[in-house]
């Protein structure tokens, strides 16, 4: 099973080509300044992978939380992909795939993903691997860095983007200057964890100022099957 | 040949499938608030063509002036399609496509695209009918509606959306409540006045504050082919 995967919940968008666990191709491209365009980083993946659009059997994106236009151009691209070459499009949280290197490293471990929301705050979501991949631990929330440590479970470690603008965050145990793959995200959308996204899908923005757009389907943190 | 056509430069998006100058199918949706999907509106309007992605011969897009976010969305959802049907993308000026139906109805006419830019401005271009479809007399500009009398060359009449915002504009000559079609869109692309854009074409933001992702193919107003 072939999946393409994108995330650009972070300034760094990643694009990745999967066999099953196996990654055929990955790159990353810095978008902060709206230089880089993603349709040429996905152009460059598939190349380097050696498959077109048809070649694969879905296509996943990350839905964030994260960076509001990062967020809506990497479900547009990837909607537009998945319908033309006529492929499901899968959803899955961008937080869950930050952590699972770590999950996959130590699968007794919880993890969270921490990734800079701006304004003084960080999304954060906990995960501990389930039977379909990982597994979200309460829910995904946006707070400022100094509950983080309160927010998380008892013996957590964190993997994120934040700690380079909130250098206290350095001090808590895990992983930092880490953003979410096109890889993990195209890896956990062949288990259970993922939204079918291609029609009514949306990003996971969360913050209370955009609550009318928060999970258009229903879907609190934990990705759940439409 | 059969075109996709799309425009998400004005909070109303468009989306059409044409065949030469034949309209197949055309749909709009009011995209204020974010509510309306763009995959779900080319996903109807190629449903009622009877067409798939790669039942196409090219895909056209809208690349503004216009609003931010609406632009970046058009164009990676264009992009998407383009890249996975292996078919061409083409970017049009969203005004052209604003002035076309007058343009048509009146051969001789000099007609002004004019569209909402906020911040108590608006987009406008002078379009003529030139040897390939419309022809930019001058430049696309972003100006107080005070000056779009000044702006328009002798004669010419007004199309567009901004009277709604800005009542004093309804004094001048032509047609108000309009906003650019995926039809027109598309028209224009089968003609000469577009740019081949599925890697590097990018919105035009024409605001002197974005001055930097300003026409990145060194294209001014009128679109060139590169």
């Amino acid at each position: 099973m072939k999946v393409l995967g994108i995330d650009t919940a972070s300034n760094i968008a990643s694009v990745a080509v999967v066999q099953g666990q196996h990654v055929l191709a990955e790159q990353r491209s810095d978008t902060s300044g709206h230089r880089a365009d993603l349709l040429v980083l996905v152009d460059a993946v598939c190349t380097a992978a050696g498959v077109t659009a048809r070649d694969l059997d879905g296509i996943a994106i990350g839905a964030g939380p994260g960076s509001f236009t990062g967020l809506r151009i990497g479900m547009a691209t990837a909607k537009g992909i998945a319908f033309a070459a006529v492929r499901p499009l899968w959803a899955v949280s961008s937080l869950a795939a930050l952590a699972l290197p770590d999950l996959v490293a130590d699968p007794s471990a919880i993890v969270v993903g921490v990734l800079d929301a701006r304004r003084g705050e960080v999304y954060a979501g906990a995960y501990a691997i389930g039977s379909s991949g990982p597994a979200l631990v309460g829910e995904e929330r946006v707070l400022p860095p100094g509950e983080l440590a309160a927010f998380a479970p008892a013996g957590a470690r964190f993997v994120g983007d934040a700690a380079g603008a909130y250098p206290e965050l350095a001090q808590l145990p895990g992983t930092w200057g880490q953003t979410p793959s096109g890889s993990a995200v195209a890896i956990i959308a062949q288990g259970g964890a993922r939204v079918d996204a291609l029609v009514s899908g949306a990003p996971t923005y969360i913050r209370p100022s955009e609550a009318e757009v928060k999970y258009p389907n229903g879907v609190p943190g934990a990705l759940r099957k439409r």
